[in-house]
């Protein structure tokens, strides 16, 4: 596409792309947007160098190869800033730029918002249905290596306590929390001797794993070992609700009244609102974290939705398709809301910002600006926009049914 | 755990860890082994330098950051071979070395196995139902950017033709296939403009995206410019069978009969089954494909099976869980075959080799040995593995209905 427009003269258009889905997976109310921080240091680093230059040689011709050697993104990228809450249709990101420079970025923008914010919409209802119980982002194994570190980001930027991703620590601060496994009881001679050897480094506040035998005889000895001062046990394995009766019985009447348990073992946000009542103090999640809890996609897209024509005038532009719906013309939004603040619609306007009633919150943020970005934040400034962004959502975003988005999708025509 | 036992003085106890899976997802006759080679390099570069132990310097102790300063996995690690398939309980790798330097790797070689063996297997499918028409793969956009790549590279050793993902071409040499899209024929004032654009640039051999307006239109259009040399012409909507049929006759008539058909959007294996009978020269897989067809994760998990005991002798272990079965003892296998060479079981032997019957095939190879590696080889041999060892599979397999794995396992006690 590039080498064929920049010989036809069009890669220079005025263009303007944007980057939304079409609806969200199903049964979910609400999505959120991950990955913006990740996309914009991925931005700044989008070169084409020598090595690179030499892999495409067989690909596209000279003027192709030469334009990429120089390329740096020079447009403009507005888009809803970290951890905001998303609908259908909602302009996630809007880059603006030359026809060239702008479609380039297609495939770096969309790969991480797509697995980033899938993530961080998984994560956020476990988090919702988690309420004050803290979740751990234990998910590394189960997806890619570099995958895994982005699911530790996104997760906390949705709510998630901590991470066992020690790459997430040291790239992102993501806070630390470890576990240990069935090899490092089966390890040693017996049970008792693998809980002495943990307690004695990690110190009594440490989490015992008690189901590798038998889990009422390990928790007798662990409270025995730590005493009351036992930190947690965790519990991995049977029905975990069943089990976290018979524990935080036994744990009380042992005067252990201030260990808690937490729970892991494939849980996913059904998992954890099912054990709302059970007497469990924290939820382990992996493998349904770190794969979208079966949505390990965003269904982003990327669409061109104006450009440059012969006379310099910007035209909006879509293509005619029945089954996939792209709607053309540049876009804004802003977050609909009551006077008493709770969201009411995701209102766009197409070539024009919608008029804020008074109560409304404009939803694009400047990104970058004339190649630059302006719009870096940390990491907690992302959380806690996630927090204040499912808080003004209606009270039926907590649903586990599934059903409709929280809020309509209202498009403001031309 | 490392800290533990670097304490307790059991972190040095020889130990052996299994890499394996407890099940095929749902439906699934069997997996395909992926990520061996991407393993192989990940571990010659698994070291702890300065930055990552200042990061870990609030997490672990003095000796244990002393001991990740010097490490060095010294140990040795059978597994099989990239592009095997494999079944519920094949040993796909057998680490071996003390426990500390083994634990160690649990995270990079799951996360790698897990997804690189999700993609394959996947993958396979999709490659064995498509039959003699290439598979290409364009999925990069829909998963994370680095993800994407390993998925391409896996992709390819289950039988894809070739990948849209660039940095699959520099790094592993998977070939490159290229499209357009809406947007570069949105960019230019006509369709027609585009297309001659696109031909100018790619010669008459490139694909069409013809289904941007009018498929119809676009095709006669698409013949008119490039002649009955067109390459191909792509379809991204609508109902492929139907569109495909119509577009076949349509080209015929229009004298264009080597001219492909090359159809997308959302193809999985079962989409891909039901075009077998349409007149389709090709299928790009993208969303489908990089997240494992619903199954983004293979589920294997790293146990300790055998460590030393007191008395310098390895002892078999394994937890006792009623959900989650794990079989203690170092794991032998080999595919028992008939004569006539079709496989007929998956054996595993505990503690020792089973006997080979003269047609069978031993499956563990050597990849590490005294922390060397010494089981690298070539992509193009893992994908010609691949195709063996799926011809070698019974016919049932091709099967697209849910149902058992396509040969058992068989445990041979220690």
């Amino acid at each position: 596409m590039l080498q064929a427009a920049l010989a036809a003269g069009t890669a220079q258009r005025r263009s303007v792309f944007e980057l939304f889905g079409r609806r969200l997976p199903q049964g979910r109310r609400y999505g959120v947007v991950a990955g913006v921080g990740r996309a914009l240091d991925a931005l700044e680093e989008f070169r084409f160098d020598d090595e690179v230059l030499e892999t495409l040689r067989d690909v596209v011709d000279e003027p192709t190869l030469s334009w990429l050697a120089d390329y740096r993104f020079s447009g403009d990228i507005w888009g809803y800033a970290e951890g905001e809450t998303y609908f259908p249709y909602s302009p996630l990101a809007v880059v603006e730029g030359t026809f060239a420079e702008a479609v380039v970025l297609e495939t770096l923008l969309l790969s991480i918002y797509n697995h980033d914010s899938a993530i961080a919409s998984a994560a956020s209802r476990m988090t919702l249905v988690a309420g004050e119980r803290p979740c751990i982002e234990m998910g590394s194994r189960r997806t890619h290596e570099e995958a895994a570190v982005a699911a530790a980001r996104a997760a906390y930027i949705a709510g998630f306590a901590s991470s066992s991703n020690l790459m997430a620590r040291q790239r992102y601060g993501v806070p630390t929390a470890g576990t240990s496994a069935h090899s490092f009881t089966l390890l040693h001679d017996t049970e008792e001797d693998a809980f002495r050897a943990q307690i004695a480094s990690q110190g009594r506040g440490t989490t015992l794993l008690v189901d590798t035998y038998d889990v009422a005889e390990a928790v007798r000895r662990g409270v025995e070992i730590a005493g009351p001062e036992l930190g947690a046990v965790r519990l991995d394995s049977g029905d975990l609700g069943v089990v976290a009766r018979e524990v935080r019985a036994q744990l009380d009447a042992l005067g252990a009244h201030r260990t808690r348990i937490i729970v892991t073992s494939d849980l996913d946000e059904y998992a954890i609102a099912a054990l709302a009542a059970a007497p469990v103090d924290g939820y382990g999640v992996g493998t349904q974290l770190v794969t979208g809890s079966g949505h390990p996609t965003s269904g982003f897209v990327y669409k061109l939705v104006a450009r440059e024509g012969d006379d310099g005038e910007m035209v909006s532009v879509a293509k005619r398709s029945k089954d996939k719906i792209s709607i053309g013309g540049r876009k804004y939004a802003l977050r609909r809301r009551s006077t008493a603040g709770v969201a009411q619609a995701e209102v766009v306007g197409i070539g024009t910002m919608p008029l804020d009633d008074g109560d409304d919150r404009p939803l694009l943020v400047p990104l970058v600006r004339d190649g630059k970005v302006v719009g870096r934040e940390s990491l907690d400034a992302a959380r806690e926009r996630h927090r204040r962004s499912v808080a003004e959502l209606p009270r039926a975003v907590q649903a586990m049914s599934a059903g409709d988005p929280a809020i309509p999708t209202v498009h403001l025509p031309e």
